[in-house]
Formats: structure tokens, C-alpha cells, sequence
């Protein structure tokens, strides 16, 4: 099975594009949003809710899986979408990141990386191969290569982890068995523009069909992210879908469309759900503050999601003020809508030719973070 | 507005039941169960979801809404029904057994109890015409009397609050403003007979449009449960709704059913699926346990819920294991959706003349807790 991109349109005024990603799961129109489903749940989702949200894709990470409840348990019970319901398209990560960023790393060398569970402390063994076979256990239909994520700001390192990095995705494609799955080559190389460049050029030669960037919203200034993007995807090949890792603040997703970015994935609209904040196009509010006990008007008028249409924000309050699990499932629905709204305007505009019309409106009223990435 | 109870079979081989009771927001057909929203919202789900789950009625809790948010908030924001966006029938209780059980309770005299906030410690003065002032500012459309909850056991104790009862349900038949609320008396008396008799009796001379039945399903024998229901409905105007408070397990509901009861609440459903368990007809499960690690089939095979419709034992174990959201929503929804169908299947068999039948069918194959009630 070959995964088909196609372009739909390529913006004059930046280096925004709308395509189509096709999957055995169904088509991806990029650019696209990923809510986050860690543990194969979207937390205080439930698939339908997704599906009522038009999420294009979802995320499941590796790592958590493969721990608990274990890789050949969901194969054994007909792979991810079965096990959690959900038809459309899924990715997953490599299991890199949180090996490298949960505190559970033991030793790293050419052949693997050895780590231990943050739920049991056990110790496990992971090679590029093993996260290939893991990854296909599981079944989603993008994947991901093994890769080392280095501290941005660090030179040596990120010269060594690239070394690796491009060591395993070599790895990676040759121990693939599965057609039916899209493996994706990382980029990586910290803030350094000759070794992102590097590295762009390596994966290509790889033939991917699609890259990942790797190594970013880590640590490094917006600046130094704006432009790493702007080295990295000039160099990849334009038939092939660009995921950014990690990132999905909606000011980052105006930012990083018009650098040439089609795929996103982010915990931040979930886990900030759940201490109460959620996304307006004025900015964030926090449900929380006592301005809202009374306050019977939705989170946002005109915004489409069930919370707004049905829940003011005293309601909302309330059940955060007394732990309840409907405030958190309500929180997360809003702020899911809110970015997958959004993305879908953001590829409309793009169609249209008026994304950087869009894009200039909609940050001038949102007060994002401007420096830290 | 009166509230009309509409006797439509009365069962002839036991004393069950089939009417509807008309309310303001809404026919609930009985005998019925109707799951507990303590703090403005049934734990777990959305009004969407009751509605889905076709929940004829549901409770919230006044003690737990007059201390937070307030009762003046929530009608400030236009009653309950308004602020937790379910716009059917509601029933709120007193607010009197909370003060009694958690061990909030500082004086009680005729006058009404002082208790202190399980939240913040503060000191708080109810009294019959305060329990129905707060009520009628929550809005539902069937509230309660204040009453005093005896120790089942200790006769003297039973004696004097029953006295106290009285009192107070004379007063709040008094101090209700409102004609758009149902207020109910509540039979008290422990597990003794007289004094069941001398209350059902009592509350009878004050014509309220229901009755509801206190004081059981805490710590008393389930023989004793059932003799004093016997005697109590024994005494209840025929066309009057009769509402057992506090029950609700499988098994109870036919039992109670079988003695004239309408009406039944009880956080049991909401609360063991929380803690993992489920019920099937052949009794309770717990999900937790290791032997649906890998079990591909859903809680109960051909149960119609979204959660068995969708998902596996093995994903819902997985769920309840990662402490996901989701798996208390999945939970929640499965054992409030067997307590409605359960009491949908009742209601049918009554109207078709084979409640003791189906009574047989279905105590033969559930094992439930026959002691204790």
C-alpha cells in the first residue's frame, strides 16, 4: 500500500498548503490537528465525542502503551482502533520522547536505549527495531521512527544524537514489515540550522512518506523554532506530509502553517481542560477565577460546541469547584472544538488564498505566548 | 397547579404498581428510578447522556447546593433545571438526611438542626421553613419535608424524632409559596410497625400529593425493610406516589416494587461504577479483576448501552487501570442504563399482569444481597 499527499494548494504569501493525506483509515485533510490520546483514550473523551468534534486524526504514544497494557495484548484483541473504538485515523509515536524526557533513562548507545517503567520501575530494552514491531503490534497508520531528543541549546549533543537518529531511521525502514502504515523519519538537530539542514537532507534520502520534526517547542525560543522550521521545510520534498511534534498552542498553529507545517499534535487543549483553563479567541480564561460564579453566559457566544450551546460559565464553575467529572469532560470538549475549528479555518483560508488575512486578524486579538516556544 | 398521579394497573398477585405522575417538566412514568445528581450533576454524565439513557427523573442534593454553589445563586441563574441544563423533572430532597449521617449535625431541637459545612466547617441553622425556602429557590419539581433520621433500631430515639417529623411536615406544608412544586411528607418510624402506622397515618391528614418512605436501607435487616414498607404503603391513599428513598440495588427494586413502592433513588449505580464494578443479570462484576485483562466481550452481551455496544472488558479494564475519565463515564453509563431498563422491563410486566413472573425470572439468576438491606 503506498500513502498518497496530495497538494491541494500552495499559499503565494507564505509557505502555507492544504492537502489531503490518505490513509486505510480514512483521509486526513491537512493541515490537521491531533487531540492527544496517551493511554488510547482522548482524556474525558469518548470516541463518539471525537467523532462529533471531526477529529482527522488522533495520537497514542508508544511508550504508555507498550507498558501498560502491553503491545501484544491490543494485537491480540485486533489492534488500537479496535481496542478503542475509534475507525479514523490514528499515529503513533516512537516511545523516544518519553524515554528520553520522563526521567526513565538508564543508558543510550548505537543499538538502543534501555529505560525504566515510571509505573513499575521495571526495566525494558528498546531498539529501533523493537519500536518498528511495537509500533506495528499496535497498528496505527502513521508511525514513527526511533529517535534521540537532545536539549536544544546543546551542540555536542544534538551532533551526537543526530548521528543516532539517523543511524535508527536507517534501522527503522529496513525492519518495517507492514505496508499498510506510513512510517515517518524525525528530523532533529536542536537550534542549529546546519544540522537541521543535515538532517533534512539525510531523511529524504530515505524515501519517508512523510517527516516529522523533531526536537522543538522543547525549551528554545519561538524565534529559534520559527526559523528551524523554515531550514527544515525548505528541504523536504513538497509531496510529502510535515508533522511538528509536540506543538498545538493556536497561536503555533498560525505560526508553523505559514512555515510549511500539515500535521500537529499537542496535549495542551486536554490537560489545560483539566485545571480549568480554556481557549477564547480573546485568549485563554481560567473557569476558576470567582468572576465567573455568576457569569451566565457561555464560554464563548457563537462558538458550536455542546458546552457552549448548553452550559454557562457559572455551571462550568461550579462542577470544577466541586471535582466533577463533568467539568472536565465539558472543558475538553470546548477546547478540542476550539482548535479543530480552528484548523478547519485555517485550511479553508489557505484554500481561499486568505490565510494570511486570517492569520493577521486572529493574533491580533489573541494574546499568545510570544517567546517561549 | 395540582399534580396529578394517574393509577394505571395495579398489579393483582402483589401490590405493584403502573402509574405516571404528571409534573411540570414532564411525565414520569412509575414505578421508576432515578439516578442521583448530588452536586447538579449525575456523576460522570451529561444531561445528553440521561437523556439518552431516557432517565425519567432525576435527584440533587439540597444540603450539598445550599452550601455550593448557594440556592440564591442557582436561582439567580434561573432554577436548576436551567443552571445543569435538564430540562426534565427533578427531585431535591431536604437537605435533613445529610445533616443527620455525615456527621455534620451540632444541635436539633424543635426548632430545626444546626450543622456545620463538611466543606468549610461553618455553622448553618435549617429549619422546616428554611429547607422548603431553599427548595422552592433550587425549583425541581418534586421536593421534601424536613424530617429527622432515627437510628432504625433504638425506639426511643424513632419515638421522639418521629414526633419531630410531624411537627416539622406540618410547618413545611405551611411554609410552601410555590404551586409548581410537589411536596412530599416522609414516613419515619424505624423498624417498628406502630410507629410506622402512626406516621403514614398522620402525614395522610395533611393531603400531600406523594409520600415518601425514610429511615430504611440504613442498617436495618432486609425482612425488616420489607414488613415496614408492607405496613406503611398498607396505609398510603392509593392515588398517591409512594417514594422509597435511598434504594435502588437490582434486587430491592423488585422487592420493593412487589410492596406498592413508585419511587426509588440510590447512588449505588453511579458509585460502584466508579469503583470498577458492574452489574449483568447474573449478578454484580468487577472490572478491576485480572481475568478481563484480555476479554474481548463486551459487560453483558446483548445489553443495547453505548459502552456495551462499543467496547471491550478489556478496554474498560484497561481504562479503570490508567485511572482514565473515561472509564467512569463507560461504567456510569452501563449500570444507570441496566437500572432504567431493568425498571422500564417492571413497569411493562406490570402493565402486561407478569411483574411476579419476571420478579421470579430475575431473582433466579441474580444473586443479590438478600440480608442487609
Amino acid at each position: 500500500m503506498s500513502f498518497k499527499f496530495t497538494l491541494l494548494y500552495q499559499d503565494r504569501a507564505s509557505r502555507a498548503r492544504a492537502g489531503v493525506f490518505s490513509t486505510p483509515h480514512g483521509d486526513i485533510p491537512t493541515p490537521v490537528f491531533a487531540p492527544v490520546g496517551t493511554q488510547a483514550t482522548v482524556k474525558a473523551m469518548s470516541p463518539r465525542d471525537l467523532e462529533e468534534l471531526g477529529a482527522p486524526l488522533i495520537l497514542a504514544n508508544t511508550y504508555h502503551l507498550y507498558l501498560r497494557p502491553g503491545a501484544e495484548l491490543i494485537a491480540k484483541l485486533g489492534g488500537l482502533h479496535r481496542f478503542m473504538a475509534w475507525n479514523g485515523p490514528i499515529l503513533t509515536d516512537s516511545g523516544g520522547f518519553q524515554v528520553f524526557s520522563l526521567q526513565s533513562l538508564r543508558q543510550v548507545d548505537d543499538d538502543g536505549v534501555i529505560f525504566r517503567s515510571h509505573l513499575d520501575g521495571s526495566e525494558h530494552h528498546f531498539t529501533p527495531e523493537k519500536a518498528i514491531r511495537v509500533q506495528e503490534l499496535l497498528g496505527a497508520d502513521i508511525i514513527m521512527c526511533l529517535d534521540e531528543c537532545a536539549p536544544p541549546l546543546d551542540r555536542a549533543y544534538n551532533e551526537e544524537a543526530l548521528r543516532r537518529t539517523h543511524l535508527w531511521a536507517e534501522r527503522c525502514r529496513e525492519a518495517q514489515t507492514r505496508d499498510d502504515q506510513a512510517l515517518f523519519g524525525i528530523v532533529q538537530g536542536g537550534v542549529f540550522a546546519d544540522l537541521r539542514r543535515e538532517s533534512a537532507e539525510f531523511l529524504t534520502t530515505l524515501d519517508f512518506p512523510g517527516y516529522a520534526i523533531g526536537g522543538l517547542s522543547v525549551g528554545e525560543t519561538k524565534a529559534q523554532m520559527h526559523e528551524m522550521l523554515e531550514v527544515t521545510t525548505a528541504l523536504l520534498p513538497a509531496d510529502r506530509p510535515r508533522y511538528l511534534m509536540g506543538v498545538g498552542a493556536p497561536e503555533d498553529l498560525f505560526e508553523c502553517v505559514a512555515r510549511g507545517v500539515d500535521m500537529f499534535d499537542c496535549v495542551l487543549p486536554t490537560r489545560i481542560a483539566r485545571n480549568g483553563a480554556v481557549f477564547t479567541r480573546r485568549g485563554r480564561l481560567n473557569l476558576r477565577n470567582a468572576c465567573h460564579a455568576d457569569d451566565p453566559n457561555p464560554i464563548e457566544e457563537n462558538c458550536t460546541c455542546y458546552t457552549c450551546r448548553t452550559f454557562s460559565r457559572a455551571y462550568l464553575r461550579h462542577l470544577i469547584q466541586a471535582k466533577e467529572i463533568l467539568g472536565l469532560h465539558l472543558t475538553t470538549l470546548h477546547n478540542l472544538h476550539f482548535l479543530l475549528e480552528l484548523m478547519r479555518q485555517i485550511r479553508q483560508s489557505i484554500l481561499e488564498g486568505t490565510f494570511v488575512e486570517l492569520k493577521e486578524a486572529f493574533l491580533a486579538e489573541y494574546p499568545g505566548n510570544q517567546n517561549e516556544a
